[in-house]
């Protein structure tokens, strides 16, 4: 998989049960609430906190949606590649592609500044809980959100300040059972150190993608810089070079992006039978867009490649997650653990008269859902279709409205605490892709007359008397906002800005006021009145089951456990827990996109055939996880994560030990690679410690 | 729409009752069980015998997927524009596009053959049931189907014998419920009188396509030939140059292709659940690549229009229907329809003993189903995913196979009474095109290994050691098959056939075997035991409910009625029943899809403002009605089916009269627009009959 993860659930039988609330192995667990006593029944090692803050404060965010780890005291990040193809397109051009062609920074004066990266490291996690449903005590649910938003803003700002080091975040948790501050420490140089050829990393391509047996290269390593120098780490994890073995306990920290499994019956209906098949054919569409658009030329290929690598990566997990929801038996259990809440709250007029009936308030407001959804998202979530110079020209317009306000009335991704991230985003030195761009904005109009209707206001706003074809190419041939010298002009001078006649800032502003309408609409009808009804479920929750039981993904660190363990697939019978170097050479056959990368090619007889290549484990992740340090008991790294089985393509939904498994590169195939295939000893040197 | 029509469900509410078994206006009839007493009682008329018979013998079915009518003692057929995109595409090259241009034949030795064209009017229909019952009467379900069939084809050979201007077809209806022999008259030699430039036939393009209020000139005109003659008909039809008024009576008699309104609850959760995401999913990839390639070039867009218009117009089709579906209101309704028919039978012990529990085998076939239908598809029924070469390579391999064998013992398509139109369509002069070709292959081939997965041995053998890429270009650069006496050749000649190394012959004939094994699975699993059980249902029906029932659509000549009557829409309130020319003008922005044909610009002041342009009425059409007669109670053409509105989506499984609309060219506009836009006086007089 890539970037987005998913995991852990059968597609074909759940064993999901209502208390114990978790099976073995389920959870993407909290740092401050790890069921350590539960591991050391079963694996006989309970991680203590020292175990656990040194993991923590190893474990590293990428805030473009990856995790990674500190694996050397002068600030190397092990990640995946997948996770630094952003940058690799960013810092190639048609006359030097870095994505095909990899990447090893022979002294540390070639490491090269990756555009926007940022890492994020957790420091602390501190209860605001009462702070926050204090503040919206006494509000209609129409009001809640946004009051709670500012109320999240002041926090963060509080614990802050206006240090650029330091990011701070308020975050909900068990669907707003919980609300935490997050403290981190921020990087905001980030420097490519290796990356190998992306066919490398992802041989098999997506016909591969998340099945197993694999034999993937997928990793990279970044270096983080302060003050120009690499920054400095007492206790970095270490990478193992002889690897574990299998029925080894192993634990992955990392940030899973998201996860559904709290959601209400009304909520998991709405996903199997309106967003999820809306995203699918949405998706698809561009996916055959991006696919042909490769085939117009080299250059168009090297531009839409990242897009492209997306886009399969998601459908392929739409696709899982729907398949996984139509399943009778899966949804049936959804619904009978939701039946003994239901019961518990009928049976009990204490809990009643605590927390009224809040599975039938989200009943209703999924009804309320359904005419707001498509504009909210089309108008405002997806606006401009991936298109960066829509997305800065949206930036600017928005940035000047929102700044001018008093800072708790501010849209939350502009209120202080995110503005360090905002503004080294907006003016990273980055190329835009112009042959990308015209794709994406057209697809992104044509999808939005095409679900919205020809006659809808907005969509006559957008279009006036024009095709997609012709604003598309209007925007790309003549906007400025490429260049970030015009970009920081306009983000600096609000009069600039007011007076731009960009044809991306005049788009974005001619559309404003209608995205604007209906995300404050669907935030009133439907994000806020759908978190009071699920924090009254959580508190159910925690009524009846203490605190066994885990929040859903929030893209915040979690700690999972598990042991390195094959499976018997339904379809294919048992799949082995390790992939060995020789297996490579087997399954290449030449042809895209089974043909070996670059460097492995001629390389077979100096790499060791037995080397440990990927590896697959019992632990519960989904997307976001992706460069996941995977560690032993003595907390080394035996592997790094980078997909999940197919079986775990449900996983947003629930979790299944039996066939769900995470997919990582073995700790020793990246020591054979470093050193045999990429001539890169130094860097393995530094990685080991030595 | 285009082609593929569907009608008829509010996706909103549903209204189906049990009994009566159909709404008024509900209902796509066989013209040997009309309800003329139901209409008789609603509207005071009741169509008689001869009046049945006139309309039965002008009606036409384009063997591509369309209807039509004869309108003229010299065989003019009257249909639509999309009807006839294929010949226009034929007809073009790179340097003369009568897609984009449109044709009128200046005398009749301009009209132009249109390479592949048939059309059939029925001529008599007799109940062979018992017939083909008895043949299969005794038999395991796993082998009904082959020898129903076989009994099929005999019945058809003996009824037409080799006489190449005749079609005889056993036709299954109520799915098994009854057989019936229909016998047509068979026209091969079909020629273009007329078509407009397309954008005046699909004005407002995907936008506008199953949306009213609506502005397009959606009609064609063909002859009909007979030994190089225009072919004589002593009673055609005639058009109204008046028009017809709201509320007035009209039938529409056509072809409509498929509805699946008696296929059981399990069946419904198949097609919602399985069957059409997939299809979704697969269109709309498809459609995006198509748009790109649109984009590549002038050329690359003439190609791929055809095929582009026909997977818009599907993917949206398919989203209704699973939008229906997914409507618990309506599923509760189907559910509902079932449990009566279950209950009847659990409460009489003859009807059980007659019967048995078809529903529930049903319910198991289709878990025996879903390992079995994506081999059958992705090998099968899409090989070659639109492939011109492809599709030609196989029937060529397979035809050879078949033809050695037995005539019962062939598969259908290569029974005598099907090989005049297999070898017509095979031997036709038309163009193929090669970017088109590369795009399909390539795209198949890449969608079978996605679903089917790398390791399948069908997949292996598909790919060996290449891509799809490559194996696509190897097929367009080297294939002769382009070539119409190459082909000739080939099926004049096994033993050429059998020496070929043609590279779509290669590839046809290597998976034949593994695509010949999915078919023949999937016909006794599912296929043969299927049609069993329902045929069980639909005796059950008619115990029940006598014959005030109708047959879900088969692509065979129905009538229905209703009247001209527009409808109050959910969202956007009561729409009108016309439109008239001056709303062109009105609509037209300019820019593409919402231009005026070439034709139109400047024609304003020559056509009157207020012609009926489009109507609607609430006659129950679907897919393969395009092109219809909309008839008054004088037999008069008042308007040309071309489409339903976006409501009529969910037709394929029930109806709903407040909302379902069919959408016609009305008669007036198109002697205006013949007469003042196109100076087609010559013509206009010959469908008056002057």
């Amino acid at each position: 998989m890539r970037t987005m993860f998913a995991s852990a659930i059968s597609l074909l039988s759940c064993a999901m049960a209502f208390a114990p609330a978790t099976q073995a192995e389920e959870g993407m667990w909290t740092f401050d609430n790890f069921p350590s006593a539960r591991v050391k029944a079963i694996y006989g090692f309970a991680p203590d906190k020292a175990w656990l803050d040194r993991l923590q404060k190893a474990s590293t965010r990428l805030e473009g949606g990856c995790s990674g780890s500190v694996v050397s005291k002068a600030g190397l990040v092990l990640t995946n590649h997948h996770c630094v193809a952003d940058c690799l397109q960013s810092l190639s051009s048609a006359a030097n592609d870095l994505t095909e062609k990899g990447y090893l920074a022979a002294t540390r004066k070639d490491e090269k500044i990756c555009p926007g990266f940022e890492v994020s490291i957790l420091q602390s996690i501190e209860d605001v809980t009462d702070r926050v449903k204090r503040a919206t005590a006494e509000l209609a649910p129409s009001e809640v959100n946004a009051r709670r938003r500012s109320e999240m803003a002041t926090i963060e700002h509080e614990a802050c300040g206006d240090d650029r080091t330091k990011r701070c975040e308020v975050v909900t948790l068990y669907r707003g059972g919980q609300y935490k501050l997050y403290r981190y420490d921020r990087y905001d140089d980030v420097r490519l150190v290796f990356a190998p050829e992306q066919q490398a990393a992802y041989f098999g391509g997506d016909p591969d993608n998340f099945n197993f047996p694999r034999y993937d290269f997928d990793m990279s390593v970044l270096r983080l810089y302060k003050d120009n120098k690499p920054a400095a780490f007492a206790n970095p994890l270490q990478l193992d070079p002889a690897g574990a073995k299998e029925g080894d306990l192993v634990f992955v920290s990392g940030h899973p992006g998201s996860t559904s499994r709290l959601m209400t019956v009304a909520q998991l209906g709405f996903e199997r039978d309106y967003f999820l098949p809306w995203r699918i054919e949405y998706l698809a569409q561009l996916r055959g867009s991006l696919l042909t658009q490769s085939t117009k030329g080299e250059e168009e290929a090297r531009q839409a490649l990242d897009a492209l690598n997306g886009v399969e990566n998601s459908v392929k997990v739409y696709i899982g997650e729907r398949g996984a929801l139509v399943e009778p038996d899966f949804f049936a259990t959804k619904v009978a653990e939701e039946k003994k809440l239901r019961d518990a709250l009928a049976k009990s007029s204490k809990l009643r008269a605590k927390y009224g009936d809040p599975f039938s308030d989200i009943e209703r407001i999924i009804e309320i859902e359904k005419p707001l959804w498509m504009p909210y998202q089309m108008l405002e979530v997806r606006f401009g279709g991936g298109s960066v110079l829509l997305g800065d020209a949206r930036k600017l317009v928005r940035a000047a409205a929102e700044l001018a306000k008093p800072e708790n009335q501010r849209m939350p991704e502009y209120t202080p605490s995110r503005m360090p991230s905002l503004e080294r985003g907006l003016l990273a030195v980055a190329p835009v892709h112009p042959t990308l761009e015209q794709l994406e904005i057209e697809f992104w109009l044509n999808k939005t007359r095409e679900y919205l209707g020809p006659d809808n206001p907005a969509v006559k706003t957008l279009f006036g008397k024009q095709s997609a074809a012709e604003i598309a190419q209007q925007i790309v041939s003549s906007s400025q906002l490429a260049d970030p010298a015009v970009r920081r002009k306009l983000w600096e001078n609000p009069a600039a800005l007011a007076a731009s006649t960009d044809a991306a800032i005049v788009l974005a502003r001619r559309i404003d006021d209608a995205a604007r309408e209906a995300r404050s609409e669907y935030d009133q009808l439907v994000t806020g009145p759908l978190s009071v009804a699920s924090a009254k479920i959580a508190g159910l929750r925690f009524d009846i089951m203490g605190d066994d039981v885990y929040p859903d993904a929030t893209f915040t660190l979690r700690l999972s456990y598990g042991a390195i363990k094959g499976w018997k697939d339904p379809v294919h019978g048992q799949v082995p827990a390790f992939t060995y170097a020789r297996g490579l050479w087997e399954r290449a056959t030449g042809a895209f996109p089974f043909n070996l990368g670059a460097n492995w090619v001629g390389a077979r007889s100096k790499v060791n055939p037995a080397t440990q290549m990927n590896l697959v484990s019992t632990n519960d992740i989904i997307g976001g996880n992706s460069g996941s340090p995977m560690v032993d008991r003595q907390g080394r790294i035996v592997g790094l994560v980078f997909d999940g089985n197919i079986h775990s393509l449900g996983g947003a939904f629930g979790f299944d030990p039996a066939l769900n498994r995470t997919v990582a590169v073995a700790s020793p195939i990246i020591f054979e690679g470093l050193r045999k295939v990429y001539g890169a000893d130094a860097l393995a040197d530094e990685l080991e410690g030595k």
